[in-house]
């Protein structure tokens, strides 16, 4: 545990360089296991008008290189029309390539899967929501298990959600100032707080590999004041979720908030972009706009953020909604869609959605999607899953969420090839056209 | 399609010798794939005062060596102390060791568990449920699918029941005569019946490897005036079955009933004996009858029927019931109490039954069963178990019933090791009192 690991503070780190009497830890820091425990103040740096700290830790981020221990990203091709990207997020539970789609894991478990079945789907990395574990079985409990990872069996990567969303959507009796959000939880009335702090502090405890600052998320038809004061409100907060974080395994994403306004977009990414995130979140979008109103600002949004960080367009979406971020440079996606729907006898299909509890699939023999290799198409018919939903039978909504994950995951591959091969555009082109 | 195979007759093969011009193709007949199109009558054969048809299809069976082409039951050792056996039921799906447990799949479907996952817990042999699939999806939408294995996407065997013990047990306005039952579907209320012939042809049509004769399960406390009456009727329209049967790619069972009377069962079984059927129920028993009271009436049962053909327990049951069982002598066993129990958050373990709810499992890092290679147990926490029951999870039935099923095979597979060794009686103290 003797540990060479070094840090530059965030709040200092923009524009320093490695100090040359620590090169020597340096070059050997990145050999390190990381661990909490090694963290240690060891001195303060002065370096004209901005000092640093240096900790026993780990190098967090450097410049514009960002690169973290255990972290990394690179884009392996960019689109030149469209900004498309593919890339790799190398994170402490593997890689993930981009752009991703992460299904949707709750209370640590994704409805109605194993882990395994998840893998077998493509999957390559879950979101997890901090709301409703910190509910049940709170996190104090994850984290005396181990963590998310160990606790619900998942190697894969994880992120987690700061828990604002699920606040301001399901939470009652909320009140919200400018130091914390107070709530009644959802399932039991009792009185809950929740400060950009105690977010870090819980996803921390958590222990996803990425981890999200507390944000405020108003209604899409928000008074433009109630917009401004959010976006401020959220910057501020991210320059706290910045100071609280003490992980240093974890990457933590900043949130730009402004609903569709291109000026409160602007001063949203204004207020983040000198806390020097390793990835920056969209928030706010898919919330009840129209959907080319989310591809408008995504387009004025997206150009904002730096090109060399992971970007990350949250609760979106439909499959379409996926295509047109990708083709405005998103690398990270996650939604409730694909399980929500499955566990609703709606499947995606490379010919669009099929509604399973049609009499007309009483006796058909064909598998879901004829272009499909998942174990479900390899396995059953759309008779038989029909025959699952009509009976009630717990097997159909696992076969579908099941199916549904592996379309999703399957048209993020198709597409990462398809932008390798500068055919992003055709891509979306004959995936709208198969799906009509 | 030349085919060269034979049969006796039912109704007058227990006597039979092969006559000696058909010798020739008696053995050369094993090796043809069994077909139903193959079935064509050759001729007469009179010996005496019996006589046998010889068809072109298959051996169904010969006087005491019961071998059905695709199918045979062979007994590898057999416990001279308790009478208990280790055998081997082969099938045209593939061989079961006996003695078995069959978990249920009512619907063509083992509640929430992938035919994948009931194969890795170790399950053989799977029940279906003709009343339930009558109803829905229809023995007809089944048949014209493939058939339940194909339906279902289970390749191993499958036994389905005749649908008379759920007539009795959920369908409403019972009307019962010797020619057939007719009731209301407990979804619907439409007007149903049920007669042996009907009963044998849905499960024609439903496919299993062994299908079970249309009998009358009694209340256990019913008088013993109807107690007579139901063991008439059952013999005779086993007869009626036995008749019916058209596919020579299924073993029809015979069911003993008699309730827990002695002179009941024996008059049950004289009238099924001369049918010569190529395995035996005992139905009529875990019905609300004291578990003493059951293993008694096994023991003046079991004895009564032939020693070279699998004798099936129905309906059993509790891991005890089935330890006593098979110390009677008994092969197969079905209950829905590994999932049922399973979905209500109750694991059977080797040390007794948990209740999975309890608050003192909200931290506790260990496996369901520490004795347990399950899939399960090689996973998850009792925590996160407990977690998934308490946030109203789908996973958490599906784990469960996963390793109860997984229980239920392991305590199987010792106890068949425990019978090669001559430790059958041994075998039960320990888990009676690991149990405990």
């Amino acid at each position: 545990m003797g540990c060479g690991l070094l840090v530059f503070h965030p709040k200092f780190s923009s524009s320093i360089e490695p100090p040359p009497s620590v090169n020597d830890r340096w070059t050997s820091c990145l050999e390190f296991p990381l661990e909490e425990s090694v963290v240690e103040e060891l001195s303060w740096i002065q370096d004209g008008t901005r000092s640093v700290t240096v900790l026993l830790v780990t190098v967090r981020f450097f410049r514009e290189n960002f690169s973290v221990s255990a972290f990394s990203f690179h884009l392996d091709a960019v689109d030149p029309r469209t900004g498309a990207r593919v890339g790799r997020l190398e994170t402490p539970h593997g890689v993930v390539e981009t752009p991703a789609f992460m299904p949707v894991g709750t209370l640590a478990t994704v409805k109605g899967l194993t882990p395994e079945q998840l893998q077998r789907a493509g999957a390559q990395m879950l979101l997890a929501n901090t709301y409703h574990l910190a509910l049940r079985p709170t996190s104090d409990v994850v984290a005396e298990l181990g963590g998310l990872h160990k606790f619900m069996n998942w190697d894969g990567p994880i992120l987690t959600d700061s828990g604002g969303f699920q606040v301001f959507s399901l939470a009652s009796s909320r009140k919200i100032d400018d130091d914390k959000v107070v709530f009644r939880s959802h399932i039991d009335g009792s009185l809950l707080e929740l400060s950009p702090e105690r977010a870090v502090l819980i996803q921390e405890q958590l222990g996803a590999d990425i981890i999200m600052c507390l944000d405020e998320c108003p209604a899409h038809d928000a008074s433009p004041e109630k917009m401004t004061a959010a976006v401020n409100r959220t910057t501020h907060w991210a320059a706290r979720c910045r100071e609280a974080q003490k992980r240093t395994d974890q990457l933590l994403f900043g949130i730009v908030q402004g609903g569709t306004s291109k000026s409160l977009r602007e001063l949203s990414a204004k207020g983040l972009l000198p806390l020097n995130f390793p990835g920056y979140a969209v928030g706010g979008l898919s919330v009840g706009e129209e959907p080319s109103a989310m591809y408008t600002t995504l387009e004025f949004t997206i150009p904002l953020l730096p090109s060399d960080r992971p970007r990350y367009l949250m609760g979106v979406g439909r499959p379409i909604d996926i295509l047109e971020g990708v083709l405005r440079g998103v690398d990270l996606f996650d939604c409730v869609m694909p399980t929500r729907n499955g566990r609703n006898a709606m499947a995606f299909t490379s010919q669009g959605g099929l509604k399973l509890r049609n009499l007309k699939y009483r006796t058909d023999p064909s598998p879901l999607d004829p272009d499909c290799d998942c174990q479900v198409c390899r396995q059953f018919s759309r008779a038989y899953l029909r025959h699952l939903f009509i009976a009630g039978e717990m097997l159909g909504p696992i076969l579908l969420s099941w199916h549904n994950i592996a379309y999703y995951q399957r048209m993020l591959r198709d597409l990462r090839d398809a932008i390798r091969q500068g055919k992003a555009t055709e891509f979306r082109e004959a995936q709208m056209r198969r799906s009509k």
